[in-house]
């Protein structure tokens, strides 16, 4: 069993703990042990991969993901349980929208148990860089990508399927509530791109807007619509909710915002709550009308927006501990940790064999 | 002296060039002897960089451009005259244009100078590698990436920049003209997006549709505005004109489409030739309407269309010696290759001492 967080000393290394100052644990990168390669040639499927010691990748310069940005990529959690379990939630979503995406950029991808499996040898493999219990967890990052050399006719000769791992504190460090700049210039995503699916190609184009408000003193970037540039999207990483009495609201998935794994859990937890949820169209208005917001993602988990500024204008809303963000943060919390049943079946506990070791996967 | 295209036969390796069958040259990826690496650390300028072995690139598995996609490139190509010459066509624009990229992601970039001198020696470095006159060019690919980790929060630690060489032949192989697409689904580029610079985000989001329509016999897609849908943006790596009468028309550089650097000799050209060019707004409508269409780019220069096809509807448009395209095309290659006198200055012979061979920045 793991040591308790009340007991861990600053700084530990031992059979257990890597040596990291758990405390100070932002969401950064910090190296690790071990990762997952799997490559591929065009027209074949992707084999089983390998474990091996973290280290830079050897990629042609004139590889299809440095030239055109042919690159999926995906990040998940594993926690480690105050009885010492280590959990894993919903993998098979990851693995599901990577084969999405994979279509949408025309590479070939790892199967939905191939993607698993490989994410509980990362995980095991990096087992003593999972933080304690409360104080973070293993962010898992895969990326997709056409690593063979293409210069200007198809197919891409070769794909790669890589894995690491990095212990993560919190991804927004505003306590109080995110304080927003609603985009009215910049664009994220648009009608006919690839705004649906965790492409490459959306998140660097953006990091101009992104810089700029974090220079201003926001926490991060709302954007609009690029068809109309009147309704809400989703933020840099996250997706967003409004509440006004008893409906919560989200923009509906069409091709242009993210289909968040942590999103589709809320949609389900919030009806059990009670609430009526509408996926649509949400104009500014709504969002600037609305008593409660927050937003979503696998690193921002839930996390209340304290207020968005509009054209300059500056509207705020409910936070604290009586929001359906901080309920929603702890019943989901609750659930990744193992502190209480999992009726909906979205945990996946990374069992290995005591007496060998050996991954039972 | 180099040897006269006449002359060549069929395979040569010696001194003066490498073993390749020029005459079966394509566009696509060859592998050469050399390339340029230059790094720069967030906060520093780049520095001169080295010409290193041609070889795969070390990157780092969480870096920026095969997580985010941050990354830009740069095609141009070095031209070897039957005098023996070997001239660079408007270099300085491709570093102009790298540098208004780099602001749109947020890097640093060479200084003009410094890519001009990148290109002189990559191409020196692989001279045995040019095609002799008139049965291609060398065409040198640079790419701008964020090299270094990161996961969650900016900056970007490092950046890379490398330029590499591959004899290139035709770009398009249709002889009697390309057969167009017009793309009504899948866009390129957007308002407020990264359309009108050379990022690497902009391309692989649309080889699904490129793939297709391939597939389907035609030569390449022509994509319509993603705000609209009713106006003609660029083909897939190439801009478009459209000639009616005596006047030239090409969509406006309005942040979603690429200046092209053949794109703006043409209109240059054009303008000297005595048509009216109008850079506006191109609808759907006064496509089909032209009496002769035709695209540009480095890798294309300039290709006569002879047909688009548009909700399964296609039309046809001039073709042959007599087309403005065939007349451009002449005229453009003839000031490429030395042929005739370039009066505007747009050709930058590698001269280096023939004594010492020492390039001559």
């Amino acid at each position: 069993m793991a040591p308790s967080a009340q007991s861990l000393p600053t700084s530990v290394s031992d059979e257990k703990y890597a040596n990291v100052k758990w405390e100070e644990l932002g969401f950064g990168f910090y190296r690790t042990d071990s990762m997952y390669v799997a490559k591929c040639k065009h027209g074949e499927s992707f084999q089983e991969g390998k474990i091996v010691p973290y280290a830079d990748l050897q990629i042609s310069p004139c590889s299809a993901v440095l030239n055109y940005g042919q690159g999926l990529y995906e990040g998940l959690k594993a926690y480690r349980t105050e009885d010492g379990r280590i959990m894993l939630f919903r993998p098979d979503q990851n693995a599901l929208r990577l084969q999405s995406g994979a279509h949408r950029l025309c590479m070939p991808c790892p199967s939905v148990d191939q993607f698993v499996s490989a994410v509980k040898q990362v995980v095991l493999a990096n087992k003593k860089w999972i933080p304690p219990p409360g104080r973070g967890t293993l962010y898992l990052r895969s990326v997709l990508f056409g690593s063979g050399p293409i210069l200007g006719s198809f197919p891409v000769s070769e794909y790669t399927f890589t894995m690491f791992a990095c212990p993560v504190g919190r991804y927004h460090s505003d306590n109080a509530g995110l304080n927003l700049k609603i985009e009215d210039k910049f664009r994220r995503a648009f009608p006919g791109g690839t705004g649906g699916v965790k492409s490459i190609t959306n998140y660097s184009p953006v990091w101009i807007t992104v810089a700029e408000a974090k220079a201003q003193g926001f926490s991060d970037v709302l954007f609009l619509d690029a068809a109309t540039g009147k309704n809400v999207e989703e933020l840099y990483a996250s997706n967003v909710f409004i509440v006004k009495g008893n409906v919560v609201s989200t923009p509906e998935i069409s091709g242009t915002i993210l289909p968040g794994i942590t999103r589709k859990c809320i949609i389900e937890l919030t009806r059990d709550f009670g609430y009526k949820v509408e996926e649509r169209v949400v104009p500014v208005e709504d969002l600037l009308d609305a008593e409660e917001v927050f937003c979503s993602g696998t690193a921002a988990i839930v996390t209340t927006i304290a207020s968005v500024t509009f054209k300059d204008k500056k509207t705020g809303f409910k936070t604290g501990d009586k929001t359906l963000a901080a309920k929603l943060f702890a019943t989901l919390t609750d659930i990744q940790l193992g502190r209480v049943e999992d009726k909906n079946g979205w945990t996946v506990e990374i069992d290995r064999c005591h007496q060998c070791e050996t991954l039972k996967l």
